[in-house]
């Protein structure tokens, strides 16, 4: 029989991701009580399988098994809005595409941010350097040193994750946005032509 | 007890689909002993939806539902690998990439053809109408006039699925490409930059 009355802390976790088609960097964000700690983080190196189908297969299935062993309340994702040119955006689109896919499957709501933003809310300057970056999140999350460095890629996934976190707590559905149309209102400057 | 004398007869069923971000076409190519027939087609109005994760949790749920549904052995896929620019082109990506993830999800295996590729193979001319698409069409599957004509957006999905069996009697490994690097190579005039 479940005791009704005991008293369950309030605990939220957070995947934060960055799918890229080279790299894909995650974190699992774990916060009890208001305050954040860093469950996991890692990388995938992408770049390694030659097939683009295989690429997209490798994010799914790494996602679906993160999902399945951290159940993330919420889903925060690095999505750049701009490239190099529209090839390039294409395959970071299936690469989002698919990862959006992985959390839809399972019914985890999608929050995204641009980079600037999530560099933004990690150090007060959206044009930080990833080194930047991993030092702050260490100092907040106080990730031991050795954990932190050999993972540079990765921290972009626990940064979105971290982003969102603060950005929730300043009545985060600002951030998700209601449409395509909505998100260039708000971001013009996120927003390049091809 | 299973008989095992019984002659089973070589069925094979091939999804077509043209994932864009405003219509989502579909069709159900069946091959029976070697003549393909039209089991189904359709279209989905994503315009309807305003938000643009609802958009692609739509197509997920939808292609979703078609696989269990008709249990393909192939996906076959429309995909323009250019665009008006790098912002419509993510948005492109994302949805492709959901609908990859579908048949990831279920281990089938994708094939993608540029619009070009598919009128051409239909037609015999890479610049076709829709309309002379869907003429054709109706005149190889011998699919009745009152089905074809007011699903046109869906003849591209179903033309897909049409151009995968036609190559795929040609050797359709060709179409599969071994990497974007080799997709670029061989279709140097389907790429644009942005």
């Amino acid at each position: 029989m479940q005791q009704k009355n005991e008293i369950v802390p309030a605990e939220r976790i957070i995947m934060g991701i960055d799918p890229g088609t080279q790299v894909m960097g995650y974190g699992i964000l774990k916060v009890l009580n208001g305050r954040p700690s860093m469950e996991a983080m890692g990388v995938m190196q992408l770049s390694k399988y030659e097939d683009h189908y295989l690429k997209l297969a490798k994010i799914y299935a790494r996602i679906i098994s993160l999902i399945e062993e951290y159940l993330p309340d919420e889903l925060a994702i690095e999505a750049p809005f701009y490239g190099k040119n529209v090839q390039s955006m294409l395959k970071l689109g299936r690469a989002q595409g698919v990862a959006m896919a992985a959390a839809i499957s399972r019914d985890i709501p999608i929050f995204e941010y641009a980079p600037l933003k999530i560099k933004m809310a990690i150090t007060g300057n959206g044009r930080a350097a990833k080194e930047q970056v991993a030092f702050m999140l260490q100092k907040i999350l106080r990730v031991p040193n050795e954990n932190m460095l050999p993972q540079l890629d990765a921290t972009d996934g626990l940064a979105a994750a971290l982003c969102h976190f603060y950005q929730s707590k300043l009545g985060g559905e600002e951030t998700k946005y209601k449409s395509w149309k909505d998100f260039i209102g708000k971001n013009p400057d996120k927003v390049k032509g091809g």
